[in-house]
């Protein structure tokens, strides 16, 4: 696959998942130019530094002769992010983004940009870490990685052609499928662990006790709770986003454990032990598919 | 610390934390003779295969001449190996457990040992993966561990001293507490956490869509799935002989989920987000502590 590199690439949000796309590209050699905006001053010196970016912006007219532009802000922000795009995207200029929903990016999207609206590929590369900022990147995160892309009915084949062709040239495996389906899965598989992990962690730490509680959490504890050290505001935006399919999910999750908990009112070994054993099978094939 | 090696040991359950324990000392030169004994014929075969153990015993007089017997089955089946251990105990024969609750197997091991309860060390290592049998023991799984001993006010001092002292020869950091506290920090950090992640992965796998959604499962998942693939006896047990403080934990966390639903139902950006910090500084924190 010989792609054409990428002439100017701005990334909005030049965090964790931005900054690895533009290394990863750059690895490729398949961007000439990356163009940074963000937030965060300090975050954006340490982008340009790591060489991550080649130059940062203070407003949105980068994007004026901008060949791509990808989204990697937090999904609250995305909103505002597209009204200052709208007036400046040039006629080839391809958006597409990295949120972790999907549904609520492309309304924004589709309210913000008007006929310029099919330019836009809303996309979710399935990857990441517990850790954020520029300083968290790098050039390998998406490598064997999905990345969902959610086109509507008017997106421009050709646009989401060009964003899968680079996905797939940083390493990921692109899948396609409706907004509403990418939500209804992750509210499940992503979003809903998070939740779980994050309350967990919280109350945890409120109890007068937390230090002897948390002196003997061991290994099982350490890798249930990775991801409660994830970024506050990204999850924050996300479960927003995202609220009725997690609270969907939530509330299926409410009944489960009152099933355990019944199981162990009864003292039913035998119907825990089935639950448990299922849950086991289920895990422990999953894991074979990945290795 | 020149320690005097183990004469003759006696493994109950030769699986991951038993065989480990063997291995551990074997590899330190502080046992001369390990015999196992055990349900599962293939997996005695097996450990004595992997040079776990020197012999194997069909019966409970293999206890008689033994220094020091390591109970390491499910907690469930403790009191009726205490019952066999009653009549054949030497005189100066220590039996310490690895057992995951206390309480229980106090209990039982007071009922069936009568005067020779005072020769039993209650034990727990806070070590383990989420495999289980004697294939899955290694000699260092013990390195860096913490393992809580919880005597009673009739336990020999002595006894105490020689398994804590074997255990530190096998790389561990030994504590002592009561019981219900033991009980009641494990229900907290381990028991709860595995609850929650055998139900999450139960309740995906029951559903129709299951492979699909495994199937755009990533990282976060994985680690916080990992102990759902755990042993599913051990841990019926475990639930079951710690239900009362368990089911507390459960109550509690329930309080918490409907807590983060009702931030969600009230699109409550500021309190999710204050929550979701607070878990994320505790989690770093943790780490950092581990680090």
């Amino acid at each position: 696959m010989s792609l054409v590199p990428v002439d100017k690439l701005v990334v909005v949000g030049v965090g964790l998942i931005g900054g690895s796309f533009a290394l990863a590209l750059r690895g490729q050699q398949l961007v000439h130019q990356v163009v940074g905006i963000g937030r965060s001053r300090e975050n954006l010196d340490a982008a340009l530094q790591l060489g991550i970016v080649d130059a940062v912006a203070d407003d949105f007219t980068a994007v004026e002769d901008a060949e791509l532009v990808m989204l990697a802000t937090p999904v609250a922000q995305m909103a505002a992010v597209f009204a200052e795009l709208a007036p400046r995207l040039g006629e080839h200029t391809v958006v597409t983004d990295a949120g972790s929903t999907k549904q609520d990016v492309i309304s924004a999207a589709r309210r913000a940009l008007g006929s310029r609206f099919s330019h836009f590929v809303p996309g979710h590369p399935i990857a990441g870490t517990e850790h954020s900022g520029a300083r968290a990147a790098f050039a390998t995160l998406f490598q064997k990685r999905k990345v969902v892309l959610t086109r509507e009915a008017e997106t421009d084949p050709k646009a989401v052609k060009r964003v899968a062709d680079l996905w797939r040239a940083c390493g990921a495996d692109t899948r396609q499928m409706p907004a509403a389906r990418h939500d209804a899965i992750f509210a499940a598989v992503s979003h809903l662990p998070h939740v779980l992990a994050f309350g967990l962690v919280e109350a945890l730490a409120n109890r007068p006790e937390a230090d002897d509680y948390f002196a003997f959490a061991a290994s099982g504890f350490r890798d249930f709770t990775r991801i409660a050290a994830s970024d506050p505001e990204m999850w924050r935006d996300v479960c927003l986003a995202n609220r009725v399919a997690l609270r969907a999910e939530l509330a299926r999750y409410r009944q489960q454990m009152e099933r355990i908990d019944a199981l162990l009112a009864a003292h039913d070994a035998a119907g825990l032990e089935r639950l448990f054993a299922r849950a086991s099978e289920a895990r422990r094939a999953w894991q074979g598919v990945l290795e």
